[in-house]
């Protein structure tokens, strides 16, 4: 990760306070590589904003209609909610669907990040369960696949058909074949992608038809679900529920742990991937409402984009301190 | 901050995952730098890692003695704290003796991070105040000043008395005649300083003795009551606390935020002091443990110096994902 470049500052008074340094790639479907930044070529673990592509088999093996899926299930299958009621609700009755329950997810138990679900636990002096875990849509969305194809409990096996569809749909969008893999916050395999890689994989599912073949329909369904519900992908407060519904249905938008984000904007067959390089995801936030601004499918002057590119940073009193700044390198990108 | 280096990585299964980049200067009392990482000549803001040079004037005015504080209360002027009871209860017995009350502080209110805290408050349906502030002891020090030498009630205004005795004393210590100043947090003025400046100061404090004069005096003592109280520097689960306890007294360790931590080592006259470009805690906390287990102040195989410096990370399940890994920049360092 040496030729990352710095993308956003983080200013306090007078000081340059912080700075975060990373990677870009811009990718047009049929064209390549537009823009860059950085390193592209570094492997990176995208997290989370992969979760569109490992949502791939539920939909293109027939799960999601034989279980009537509708678009709020294919949000929650590529979300990292919040485990507010409105999450946990769905994922409570879509696991009845399929004659299942909690002690099926093999996520893990997190604590909701939505402070009235949270609250509520506390005050009835409950824990969370794997429903609250980020990413128990994506897990019902695996189980899905698992009851449709009489695949085995074990879906986060590596060896589990389900990884093995995905492994297989994964080098197909990102041209990453036999990708390496690392264990994810919800105990899934998470592959590996070079970052052109991933941004070559979002401009496919921007550019995509429903006409264009199984995949490509695929493709389609689940970014279209992604922009009808902001609220189901993240959660009020969140950076994807705020740019997306700020950007009314112009581009679908994933964080990723560790500083990861991606965007699909269909109108321009563009796919966005950025990594910073030390993990921060304001640094990752400021970045990619900046590049939507850019992108033209985002005001840079609405106050969400101004919110995550510029602030202000307040303190407990409520008092500006600093303010973030788009450093050079990422505002002189050439597009 | 170009010249940075990086420190600390992060890696996920075969992926390295982040990079923490940063400065690292170490200083030994009558001799100067003895190791230096990156920029030690930029200049940073120190943020709550200076609390011991802003508790200065506390001390010295004769403030602290006129209302009969002890170790515990000036721990907690040192402090970063969780907002538990230990915390809340002393700052308000504290506030009592001053004959003054939780509206005459300026620091903001904040939720505590301690969980039992957060949680009784949560069940009363009741918010914090800004006693919870994780710097409420600093500010009960900067109302004790006032109190004792007659200045006015807004301490935090940057031409209030107290400021600028504690810019006087900056000046001193850390060698940068009229620093700078950003607004930090908790409103007060957070003044800034080269990075090998305040590691000039950490060792100023190693070195200090109770004969060294009124200043030299005032150093000891919030040395030793950091050293003594580790629980009221900072509260459980917390690195200031967990590492100074496994060191047994023989250093006093502190945070800031956005990447900051100081070290004072009596024994070696020595202060350190690093800061994390991109302003990641861990990778402070990594650094630092890195640091003092190289000094010999720290068993390196302390299960506390193994859990900042290495890790493992552990996902949702209890699964080891990762670990944290010395750069080579910081591994390699002579001291």
């Amino acid at each position: 990760m040496n030729t990352t470049e710095v993308l956003v500052e983080v200013h306090r008074g007078p000081i340059l306070e912080c700075t975060h340094r990373g990677s870009v790639a811009v990718w047009r479907h049929g064209e390549g590589l537009i823009g860059g930044i950085g390193d592209t070529e570094a492997r990176i673990l995208p997290r989370s904003s992969s979760k569109m592509i490992q949502a791939l088999p539920l939909v293109e093996s027939g799960a999601a209609d034989a279980f009537g899926l509708t678009p709020e299930h294919l949000a929650l299958s590529c979300a990292s909610h919040q485990g507010a009621a409105i999450h946990t609700d769905r994922v409570t009755a879509w696991l009845d669907t399929l004659g299942l329950s909690e002690p099926d997810f093999r996520c893990g138990v997190q604590w909701p990040n939505d402070v009235p679900a949270r609250d509520a636990l506390i005050c009835a002096h409950c824990g969370p369960d794997q429903r609250h875990n980020n990413c128990s849509g994506k897990h019902t969305g695996f189980l899905t696949y698992g009851k449709h194809t009489g695949a085995g409990p074990e879906y986060i096996d590596p060896a589990h058909p389900l990884q093995a569809a995905i492994s297989e749909a994964w080098d197909d969008v990102t041209d990453e074949p036999n990708p390496d893999f690392a264990i994810d916050g919800c105990s899934a395999p998470n592959f590996a992608t070079r970052l052109s890689g991933l941004a070559r994989a979002m401009a496919a599912y921007a550019a995509a038809t429903p006409e264009g073949g199984t995949r490509q329909a695929a493709m389609v369904r689940l970014r279209e679900a992604m922009m009808l519900h902001p609220d189901l992908v993240a959660g009020e407060g969140k950076a994807c529920t705020r740019l997306m519904r700020a950007m009314g249905q112009r581009a679908a938008i994933k964080t990723g742990a560790e500083g990861v984000f991606i965007a699909i904007i269909p109108d321009l067959k563009i796919g966005v991937a950025l990594k910073i390089a030390d993990g921060a995801t304001r640094g990752a936030e400021a970045a990619i409402a900046h590049l939507l601004g850019r992108l033209g499918v985002l005001d840079p002057m609405h106050p969400e984009a101004r919110a995550f590119a510029h602030g202000p940073i307040r303190n407990w009193n409520g008092i500006e301190t600093g303010h973030y700044r788009i450093a050079d390198a990422l505002s002189g990108l050439s597009l």
